[in-house]
């Protein structure tokens, strides 16, 4: 005899595909489910399809919209351009209200070790888009870390011979945290990156 | 301008639903969901249908099934009832492979601070039952808390008159655990209840 008959134990199953839950996490979320009234379950599965049917990618920058081009791209500031690895690290940075200008989503960093090479992500659509010629400015803002530091220099120096000014995030320490427990590479760019007060 | 596109932030509504699930999960499990395939999404949308539309609570002992009469109830030795609150305290008991009996699950426990009545949980059910004549022992299994307790006693009380059996689960230090970290009044249930080895 099984534990869970067959619906709940399928429906467990679907949630174990979620970033992050176990057999139990699933478990608890089911049994939420369970206890959701008829509508509400409805409204939940409309939600999981909506999002497959309604959700598409901005054919200028990449990120996630409903329309051809989003609304960052109809109306922002397009003589600035920061790239990013995903469709979250826009979230990230509008978050911030700070960035006037557009984006460019990688969807995705070369990687050769798994197999991502300049190819596979759409640096092409960023050389055309700067091409154009309104670009005064790519912000690289690719991750901090080895893959994201690569992607960051390469297509730098894709972009140089066009005539735009390229510039990276700052690296440091954090704000707020402590330098005793800085890594020795943060501490070192904090370091050589030091500005004048 | 909305940080989330509409269909994404409906979908990150219903996933905060969720126990345990704050924005930033939300967000993730969003994310997870657009990068689904078209089919993958229908099977999880469909498996949230599937719940609703085919679980029922067992005529007889209260619990999830898919049928009139679940399985346990259909196959099981009907001598020996066990008492629970929820239906995934008979997942955790099932799990031991130890018990051979039925249960009866309560769907609550009686908590008058919270308006929960001896009548809004199905203790009448389980009285019906144990009067028809074939139960011999009734164990109660609700949670070790105040309300719990007080349910237990409350249950045996009107269960003893009708002649049954009524036992209660053992209270005691955790196997495993150091004796040290007991609460007070466990580490005190454990002696008064000790046993000769």
């Amino acid at each position: 005899m099984e534990v869970f008959i067959e619906p709940i134990g399928r429906l467990m199953n679907e949630f174990s595909k979620l970033p992050g839950v176990g057999k139990k996490t699933a478990q608890r979320y089911a049994y939420r489910v369970i206890g959701m009234s008829a509508e509400e379950a409805k409204a939940f599965a409309d939600a999981i399809l909506g999002v497959k049917q309604r959700v598409r990618l901005c054919r200028v920058c990449g990120n996630f919209t409903e329309e051809e081009v989003c609304d960052i791209c109809k109306m922002r500031d397009k003589s600035v351009i920061c790239v990013v690895k995903e469709p979250k690290d826009v979230i990230a940075l509008e978050k911030l209200h700070e960035f006037k200008g557009v984006y460019h989503v990688l969807h995705g960093v070369i990687d050769p070790m798994n197999g991502v090479s300049p190819n596979d992500i759409r640096i092409k659509e960023l050389l055309a888009r700067v091409g154009e010629g309104e670009v005064k400015e790519v912000i690289m803002a690719t991750n901090p870390d080895v893959e994201g530091e690569a992607t960051a220099m390469y297509i730098a120096k894709l972009l140089k011979p066009l005539g735009v000014k390229v510039t990276r995030i700052a690296h440091g320490v954090p704000v707020g945290s402590e330098l005793e427990y800085a890594d020795d590479i943060t501490l070192t760019r904090a370091l050589l990156d030091r500005k004048e007060i």
